[in-house]
């Protein structure tokens, strides 16, 4: 197999396919064998029937775990679309590596790995320690994007190179042997590029698709509602083409998180995405590539109100629901433990015939 | 203090105190000064609130965990409200003992430990090997229930019995260090006595009460519903006395779990409740101790349609809702790790000014 680095977009599209069905229904067979009433762990078995079907295994693994948080900046946050300054990106990333950030805190429960990506923040991130420097990776392909209000957030080619950075940094964790990939973000201002993406894609309206993100009052609520539908006017994003929406209204981390789950699906490995920004990364991968939906699960729904509508479009049923709006994969990285749960139930609880117990009468 | 064993039900209630609002309170400032938007992580904001008003502390922990499984048989199994067999009570007795049931597998994920209780199982459990024998505690009220549809499942003596051996069972877990605990339950035909003491206790029509189980048909389901009318018909259960509620209509294991949520609440610890049994077994806690309300998460909203009757009249949120409904403790042990993600976000994410990041413009 070519190295992931050495591959081109199209190769990586081309390569992937949808999970078997024939490895699901096995699955189910085994299902219907375990001590307990029938399908009596409800969604806990439907996904560790995709776990197979995307493995094409009957020992789903999902032990081993990372969560790659993809950071960008974003030229709209001029226009004042965020309750919070830009150099909270940096502060945010030195955050991560230092390990005190939310994410931080779950992934360390659900035993997952933080790996966090420039892929485009504004300033310089600096990281003293050099033990954990390597927490970060540097791809920067800008210093933050253009504002879209005035012309496409990034080139066709910055796009295509965002989405092959997210591939070739989850292939290499796929390399190491993780067994579940979740996707994460940071960036200030980026529900504004999502809630773009999101009302291309979806063609859900503004009203809907633009919510407070982390905060705006109602006035800023209105300006950024204003600036999603003046980006969306000037740039006449076309929604069949993914790196068209992607370059058009998108940003850097949202192109890496695009990329990770095309990874995820070419790999065939399970891909948790968390909440707005994240979904708008499985939108533009979707678009690239339908058939990678089939690898995704929503770990939760987002308080940010155009997320339903995104997991809508994309058929997808959140894990967990527990008002959860944070984003940096938090809510991926939390639901990565149902997922752990139902390969477990699915792997070790014994059949009726092992243990002896007599079943329906 | 009395040893847990040398009390009586009474002096247990009379011990147990809300919660303070005043840790509740302190708590809520803390997590205003966390490194994210506005209580950005919902509900696990308010779990760990709660957690730190159950314990007097900022230091809620949960990290030592304890299902305790409650297992008894149902004279009213001779009326045919169950899908299976009465030995797969003993049955799954034996496997709890041996690892190889759904709670077992979830609560090796979250790192907690089982014990199993036999509170009344009609059978002999047969556990081989020495070493695993520990796991069980034989307490044995009886050998299953009297049929309720003729008069008390059991004298108000037993069910006080029963109640107070769920709290010495419970109150050696938190003497060994258990910082969170669960419950869970066994017992072939069990949703028909929990059916009707949600139907007395919280006041709902049997249409909402009565539901599948672990799976009769249309037909069963009608018998089931005539079985609990009749059981409520012939012993006039008094809805504001726990005891007399258990005793007439209950069952050994629901008065254990009832005792394990006193325990709790006694030692300041909180429970999370599993499904439609472990619901049944807080109305009656919760109608001998209202306080003991305040001790509780309701870890999902099981499949049985009427669980969702008594978490409303607990006025309890489910923390999961992933169509389960095996019971055992699973739901339960499942979002004790929500439990622990939201301890760990309080205790672990830095502040705004311990990071160094700018807060809201």
């Amino acid at each position: 197999m070519t190295a992931a680095n050495d591959m081109h977009l199209q190769e990586v599209i081309d390569t992937i396919e949808p999970i078997d069905p024939d490895w699901i229904e096995k699955a189910r067979r085994h299902t219907a064998q375990l001590l307990m009433p029938t399908r009596a762990l409800g969604r806990l078995h439907d996904i560790s029937e995709r776990l197979c079907g995307i493995g094409r295994t009957l020992n789903p693994a999902v032990g081993r775990k990372a969560v790659l948080v993809m950071a960008g900046d974003h030229g709209v946050v001029d226009k004042g679309v965020s309750a919070y300054p830009q150099e909270v990106t940096v502060g945010m990333v030195q955050t991560f590596v230092a390990g005190g950030a939310g994410i931080n805190a779950i992934a360390r429960l659900v035993g997952a790995e933080v790996r966090v990506v420039d892929m485009g923040v504004k300033g310089d991130i600096v990281i003293e320690d050099p033990e954990k420097r390597r927490l970060l990776r540097t791809v920067k392909i800008g210093r933050g994007t253009r504002d879209f209000t005035e012309g496409p957030a990034m080139s066709r080619h910055d796009a295509e190179s965002a989405v092959m950075a997210g591939f070739v940094q989850a292939s290499e964790l796929v390399g190491e042997g993780v067994e579940v990939l979740g996707t994460g973000d940071m960036g200030i201002g980026n529900t504004t590029p999502s809630a773009a993406i999101g009302a291309v894609i979806t063609g859900a309206d503004l009203d809907t698709m633009v919510g407070p993100g982390t905060g705006v009052d109602a006035e800023g609520l209105a300006r950024k509602k204003e600036v999603v539908a003046r980006g969306i006017r000037v740039n006449t994003p076309d929604r069949n083409d993914g790196l068209d929406v992607l370059a058009k209204v998108g940003g850097f981390e949202i192109g890496g998180i695009a990329g990770v789950i095309l990874a995820a699906a070419f790999h065939r490995r399970p891909v948790v995405v968390d909440g707005f920004i994240s979904t708008a990364g499985a939108l533009v991968a979707c678009a690239l590539c339908p058939a990678a939906r089939d690898y995704l699960f929503a770990g939760h729904r987002s308080e940010e109100p155009g997320h339903a509508a995104m997991l809508r479009h994309l058929g997808l049923d959140p894990i967990l629901n527990l008002g959860m709006r944070l984003g940096e994969g938090t809510g991926g990285a939390l639901a990565m433990n149902i997922l752990e749960a139902a390969a477990r139930v699915f792997g070790e609880v014994m059949t009726f015939e092992q243990a002896g117990v007599p079943g329906k009468e």
